[in-house]
């Protein structure tokens, strides 16, 4: 079993109690404290500091971020050796997703650690992974970025990422779909061209509409599978 | 001045001017050659090792794309203590940009190290830039990321990168439509609505319109500066 020697200078900390709960989450004593409580601080409870910019954890977000990619990316590259960057791509982004994200976060229960104000239905869903990403943010700059991988391997991705779920799992194009049209305003909906309930061949071809102009059209047995497939169509095309 | 002293696996190495041609781009001696062999393979010319995955330097490349953003991301961070994550965010991607990869590959020279077919007019535009991301990931699997780190730090941004020149370029957004557009293979035009020259307040309003549907307004003294606002709006519906 490792011995995790307390430092001097927790036993010193007016932030006795942050280091102690850190401890516990990470498995080890943080050495600068201020970046872990800037982690932690939502933007609505930052203070301004200097015209125009807060010490919220926005900033430790932005690095954590690209952190997080590159941990991912290697360990992707290796996991597997014989696929192609296409693949790797698809599996990246399935790992860094804002839902997977927020999964972590929650297991890692750093929801407790984090300061905002107490209007939570005013914050966005992200919180909790924002706040993860800004975690390993300043994981990096505390103790650099080895330790930041092996942090993430060890403590994540060993213990709260099930990659066989992952791998197997479709992305649901129907779903980013609406999520844009809502977040654009847009109407839309699925058409019907043909029922597969009453035609010959048993397939169902519909179209996506979007302000009367068709985004995409597939056709499957399965219309449940076929609203998938024009949205995949929607999707490619709006880059999303 | 620092002396550079010659490993004995490269006297006996095959690949022994190789590993000189990439002392003298990169200011030391690989460990691991043959990272940097595939880093230089472009597809035209690279092998299948096993069912649909070839030994071309896209995997390295896909490594590689994350660790720059990595790097570029702690050193903005630290760069710009007071600047918000937005800012951060644009000076990201154009320090990230395909063109900027293209001329730091052209600078370091790697366009003489790339193993492609001789048909130069059937590979991308990006052929050096591709190759630079991958000798960064063949880079970092040797090195480590704080090795990968300081190279591009001491190699490259100190060098290479103009940064002021950087932070005051405004992103061409009009430019960036139209390769969207051209990509799309979508019409669109600038309509003036109202022509500065003869109009009382001396302001151009203009639309742009893609197959009839308006995709973005704006007003300005100049006409120029008006289309780039106009496609500005565009870029930011469809998410460029």
């Amino acid at each position: 079993m490792t011995i995790f020697r307390k430092p001097l200078r927790v036993h010193f900390s007016p932030d006795k109690s942050l280091h102690e709960s850190l401890r516990n989450i990470l498995g080890f004593y943080p050495t600068n404290i201020s970046l872990y409580k800037s982690a932690f601080r939502h933007s609505s409870v930052a203070t301004l500091i200097k015209d125009g910019i807060k010490d919220s954890n926005e900033r430790l977000e932005f690095l954590g971020d690209s952190v997080i990619g590159t941990v991912v990316a290697d360990y992707l590259f290796k996991k597997f050796p014989f696929k192609d960057e296409g693949f790797l791509t698809k599996m990246r982004s399935k790992m860094v997703s804002r839902n997977q994200h927020n999964h972590i976060a929650l297991k890692l229960g750093l929801n407790k650690l984090i300061a905002a104000n107490n209007d939570r239905n005013s914050h966005p869903s992200s919180i909790n992974g924002d706040a993860y990403e800004a975690l390993i943010g300043a994981i990096y700059l505390d103790k650099g970025f080895d330790f930041a991988q092996h942090f993430m391997l060890t403590r994540i991705f060993n213990v709260h990422i099930d990659m066989d779920e992952l791998e197997t799992k479709e992305v649901d194009f129907k779903s980013k779909f609406i999520e844009w049209a809502q977040k654009e305003k847009k109407d839309f909906r699925f058409e019907t061209i043909k029922d597969g309930n009453s035609s010959n061949d048993k397939q169902f071809l519909l179209k996506l509409m979007v302000d009367d102009k068709v985004m995409g059209t597939a056709q499957h047995f399965s219309k449940k599978r076929a609203e998938q497939l024009a949205a995949e169509e929607a999707c490619g095309s709006l880059e999303l």
